[in-house]
């Protein structure tokens, strides 16, 4: 079992990665401070885990669950109306802790939910993908897509534990499991040269779930994440690195309507985008953007635009991204391999040229 | 020109209280760090003085306007959401300050949309409703209601500015400023005595509207709640106090439905509750009962349960408020003039008691 603090002050709080976390409620019993507890999790999630959860859980007064549609569409102020309606109708007070029990989406509203409901209650992160574990549950990111531009509703606010089972990723699809990997993948290029190389030495391990390389990995990803963030809560600067690929990666779920890519698949056409576009400035050379789309093509993630977006739909969309200030496009680009920077000023045809060289129109 | 600070750290900002200052620009100017606009407003206050406002903003980039429906009725989250709307539909930046013009519902839902827009964008309020002035544009509390409860969405988030201009509260109609004074008597009687008799002193020269002594009132509620807040921001104990007849005033909101008993006279009637109550219980005597009541009636404000309200309406409605912890009401009552106490194990009984003697069937 690994376990380390997220150190942001007084509002500090501890990941704990491992296995058989879940049915073992001495994980959570010391986090949930009041008598009242709501499960938050959506119906794929739930028939397998939420009972292995709950059955720890039996000795509080009340305990509540939201089973939520599964899927980024869903990821909605609607959506998380659902929450409060649910709370509200529980009559939950503030002493309430919100369990969200899923992958990013839901840990992202039941965050945002927890962050409003009576203008803020507790809350504990069981992330089970392993997108969620390496990366959404971790930091305090909550919010929920507009039609116009994606997480643009939210705050921040963190948890009070976050608690990432391994044992959860062995009923992760495929797809769902190489759209985490993707985000593993990321951590390296910004920040970790030496976790990269373990990441190319060990994929085939990391592709094949074993479970040792897993928690290896989350937990890597997790104390990355946490370093940046506990230099940057609120994202004034360092922090935006974390979303290297994902100014790209944004506009293709933009455009494509939400859902139809996952997210870790559009961060996997986004890092390349922005790989590509580091090299044309003359930053890192051509070798590491193939390794980098070796690895992703392993891991069977996209290297390429959607077939159909064109170079004036990237453009577009990018221009209403939260990285946007005053009309300049901010890009998160890579100095060298585990050395990201953040960049106000890229003349617009590198990144038209960029852009191009993965297949946008 | 009154003009202080709220103490609150790195969320410090300043009150400024006088004439003349909505079409002054310089009083807006040092607080506004981006090229971009958004005033909130509603469709009663944007046709007396959004042209004044707009007036000392012509150099900005971008000077939006969302108008709002006028009501207590219209704060929802569905609301909110046009707000979002309007900021994504003109491509606000995380660079934004929205302003806030209008009364406590455009002050509370524009708030809201600041703390969650792009997860967080500066706001500035400029209250035009006495209620506003003293009392829901101060302290940060931002948020709509729920069917099932006044305020049970919301954040903490605190203004960058507050430009209380008492020319706006020429416009106001009796009733709203009635309700505004209730207000202004609750810091006298939570926090601040000599301030008490000073209201029954000058209380008609308040209602005649004299300026000098709206100021002067506008002014010592912002600074007894200034000081308030400073000492507890997030509601963990003393601010509570300021919801002294507010547990007796929502249930009386939510029961009747949002927007037929304006909030100050609700607040009114649940400010004569909680004296009786306090009364009751042997902490004030029976003379304070009867002259706060008499100022109530000169500012014709209601000092009763609306006829078709039940004791088991108020019980049931108070239950699902915020103040109710693990089953235990929480309510705010007198030690004695100018000092309010939470308490926790008032006997229902006793509750019941002050509901009858306030007229509730």
């Amino acid at each position: 079992m690994h376990c380390f603090n997220v150190e942001l002050g007084e509002r500090s709080y501890p990941i704990v990665i491992g296995s058989k976390l879940l049915a073992d409620s001495q994980y959570l019993l010391p986090y949930l401070r009041g008598r009242q507890i709501c499960v938050v999790t959506n119906e794929t999630v739930a028939p397998l885990y939420l009972s292995r959860l709950l059955d720890g859980l039996s000795d509080f007064d009340k305990v509540d669950v939201v089973e939520l549609p599964d899927g980024e569409a869903f990821k909605t102020l609607d959506t998380v109306n659902r929450i409060f309606d649910a709370l509200l109708e529980q009559r939950h007070n503030r002493t309430t802790t919100l369990i969200a029990l899923g992958g990013g989406v839901v840990g992202d509203m039941c965050g945002f939910a927890a962050a409003c409901y009576q203008r803020g209650v507790d809350f504990i992160q069981v992330p089970t993908t392993l997108l969620a574990q390496v990366d959404s549950s971790v930091g305090g990111k909550t919010g929920v897509n507009h039609p116009l531009g994606k997480n643009m509703i939210g705050a921040f606010y963190q948890p009070r534990l976050v608690l990432a089972d391994m044992d959860t990723l062995t009923t992760l699809p495929d797809r769902e499991f190489s759209a985490g990997i993707a985000e593993v993948i990321k951590y390296g290029l910004i920040c970790d040269a030496p976790f990269f190389h373990w990441i190319e030495t060990n994929i085939d391990a990391l592709l094949s779930r074993d479970p040792k390389a897993l928690a290896y990995a989350v937990d890597r990803c997790c104390r990355d994440k946490a370093e940046v963030v506990a230099s940057d809560e609120r994202e004034a600067g360092r922090r935006a690195i974390l979303n290297f690929g994902h100014t790209f990666g944004h506009a293709i779920e933009t455009v494509q309507g939400y859902g139809r890519w996952l997210h870790g698949e559009a961060v996997a056409a986004g890092m390349v985008m922005a790989l590509e576009l580091s090299h044309l400035l003359g930053d890192v050379d051509g070798e590491l953007v193939q390794r980098v789309r070796q690895l992703l093509q392993k891991a069977q993630l996209p290297q390429q635009s959607p077939a159909d977006m064109s170079v004036d739909d990237f453009l577009q969309a990018m221009q209403l991204d939260k990285k946007v200030l005053d009309g300049k496009l901010r890009l998160v680009l890579l100095r060298s391999l585990g050395d990201a920077k953040v960049v106000d000023d890229t003349p617009q045809e590198k990144v038209i040229d960029a852009l191009r060289n993965c297949g946008a129109r």
